[in-house]
């Protein structure tokens, strides 16, 4: 606030942040409240087939409830920047969709990453086979739980396009909504390949383009997905002119590359105590990101060759973590991702300022992009 | 024939024969067609991500070339049944996503029942395993073929939804059409669920009622979607009363369970160089069918236990798996099985005789149902 303002205008200012915070916290609720009835819409389906299909419904329903929302936000700021009503069940109903779309990637994703927790939680992989260890089951019950998982994401998967394609007349064939819906699915699982691939062919390719490859990774397993479509999507939906979604991309991609390396940090870095995983769980799983790659061309010969081989062991152990995590941080290669993230996040912010977008909605977005940036958790 | 009918009448049925034979397959062509399209559409997208992704695309070309597209036949036939025309790009779509879709159900089948081969080749998972083997990556090429098969199945289940909500005015939201593309997708999850399901939990249920559960499997994993579902889509994009969809479902879903109890059959004791899959797959997979179901109910008591403990092991060997299929034919539960075969088509053929179509869809109904029954494939 400057200092000339007076007191009636920072009123105004309180007042405007307040109302523009309960009008997000009535979005998040529609959000919950439509998820909630369309789960339960499916509820009578599944148990005509067989009760015994419920525990697939409760695994969607466990991981939709809660989470941060960003996807649902992003959305439903790119529709109100864009000239979309405050009241609209359209809108509401596309962070329903995007908000099914990001459950049924978690549960493929912890089955790829072979994670265990999710938000503290198991997994729903874990879920199926700690359900099979309670039963006393028959046969492998580590295989029916993937099996499970797999076929829990694809219901999830397909719940998404239900929810998206029920919104009518925006999201019909031919509409800008729909493809950038269809756009986000295969970005994210094209992207989603290029992440494991790079953990399994990293070692053999050239090590100077290892930064380049991590990057081009997190922008479409990721940046794309998390913040550019989902904020373009919102804007499409209200039918937004084409350089408005231009605008969008120029803030949401590069917010969305400070995200992605902020997750990488907390990956290798963070307390599981904030993120509901285990500590140095990137590690373990073999994730070749820019940290990782930066700490290669960085680190002297021996310590490079010792991350390189032993990040992807599944027998990693809590010495050989600190060693890595030592390693990271004495390259440089921690303070150049804090740099990255830096760099990134002024880019966005720039491209957000140039935005010809409501108060409310711009103060949101900022508010939305430093939570993605500086988080803990 | 009968013997009173002249010459000119045999031989406009045999030119109907033959018309109807040309137009089924011009059609299978133009799926076949405009599913190379749309992949080839896809091509671009995914080298400007990185040309690493074309091998997902690679992956599903090769599912979907080929096989024998009774899905989109029975769609078609729906579909020519309720007046549909036969020059219509639109049915075409409807089976091109009908393909789509049984491709993402097979990729994810294959890692789920651990099938390693399909259609005489490999299958997907076990496929990214092979490219892993050939290009000594590093890590565990198993986990990184299952992880790539998972991201391609996801892709393909995308694709699937992409092309059906392009059809348009009759996919939209509310359409009779997207009810039953969201009926197909919901029942065949659950229903594969309650297959892996009876898999593990199947010895410790109740014995009495097993052939009932995998009745009901049948019902949803199998009959509803590869026959009632993609039929009644015909239908309903050729909006067709209700009086013929209901029509269609009472000849189709009999239909479908003897074709899956075909299946079963085939599972257990078809002729690897025709299934293109290995001798006995389903036993040492575990699945707990019909034809299981009727043999543990009918055998002697010591040899119902050795199939309830021998089934599903992963180290089945093949004297194993000549006794368990001695003990199915001695108990009588191949001959039952045949004989439920018979059961269902024998209900399946008087619904179609009592259907309001014209005389070409029921010809063509009829020769695709009596493939399904018969088939040794």
């Amino acid at each position: 606030m400057s200092n000339n303002s007076s007191h009636a205008d920072e009123h105004l200012v309180n007042r405007r942040t307040d109302n523009v915070r309960t009008e997000q916290d009535l979005f998040i609720a529609s959000v919950a409240h439509e998820l909630t009835v369309f789960l339960d819409s499916k509820r009578d389906m599944l148990t005509a087939i067989s009760p015994d299909t419920l525990v697939l419904l409760d695994s969607i329903r466990t991981l939709v409830t809660g989470g941060k929302r960003m996807r649902a936000l992003l959305c439903y700021w790119g529709w109100r920047g864009a000239g979309g009503g405050e009241d609209s069940s359209e809108i509401v109903t596309a962070g329903v969709a995007l908000e099914l779309f990001q459950a049924a990637a978690l549960i493929h994703d912890d089955i790829i990453d072979r994670s265990d927790t999710r938000r503290g939680g198991p997994s729903v992989h874990r879920r199926f086979t700690l359900l099979h260890t309670k039963n006393r089951w028959s046969l492998d019950g580590e295989h029916f739980g993937h099996a499970a998982a797999i076929l829990t994401g694809d219901l999830c998967l397909s719940f998404s396009e239900e929810v998206f394609a029920g919104i009518g007349r925006t999201t019909a064939a031919g509409t800008r909504a729909r493809k950038v819906f269809d756009l986000m699915r295969t970005e994210v699982m094209a992207g989603q390949y290029l992440d494991i691939l790079e953990e399994v062919s990293g070692p053999a390719r050239p090590a100077e383009t290892a930064v380049q490859r991590a990057q081009a990774i997190i922008r479409y397993k990721s940046a794309k997905y998390s913040t550019e479509h989902p904020l373009v999507l919102g804007g499409a939906l209200a039918c937004a002119e084409e350089k408005l979604l231009a605008g969008y991309s120029a803030f949401a991609l590069p917010l969305g590359e400070a995200f992605q390396l902020r997750d990488d940090l907390l990956g290798v870095f963070g307390d599981p105590a904030a993120t509901g995983k285990p500590a140095g769980d990137d590690l373990r799983e073999g994730k070749r990101t820019v940290l990782i790659g930066l700490t290669l061309a960085a680190a002297a010969e021996q310590e490079a060759r010792f991350v390189d081989e032993r990040l992807g062991s599944q027998e990693l152990g809590d010495a050989e973590i600190e060693r890595i995590r030592a390693i990271i941080v004495d390259s440089g290669a921690l303070a150049a991702t804090e740099t990255l993230i830096e760099d990134y996040s002024a880019t966005a912010f720039a491209a957000l300022d140039s935005l010809a977008i409501p108060l409310g909605a711009a103060a949101s977005l900022r508010a939305l992009a430093t939570a993605a940036v500086r988080r803990k958790a």
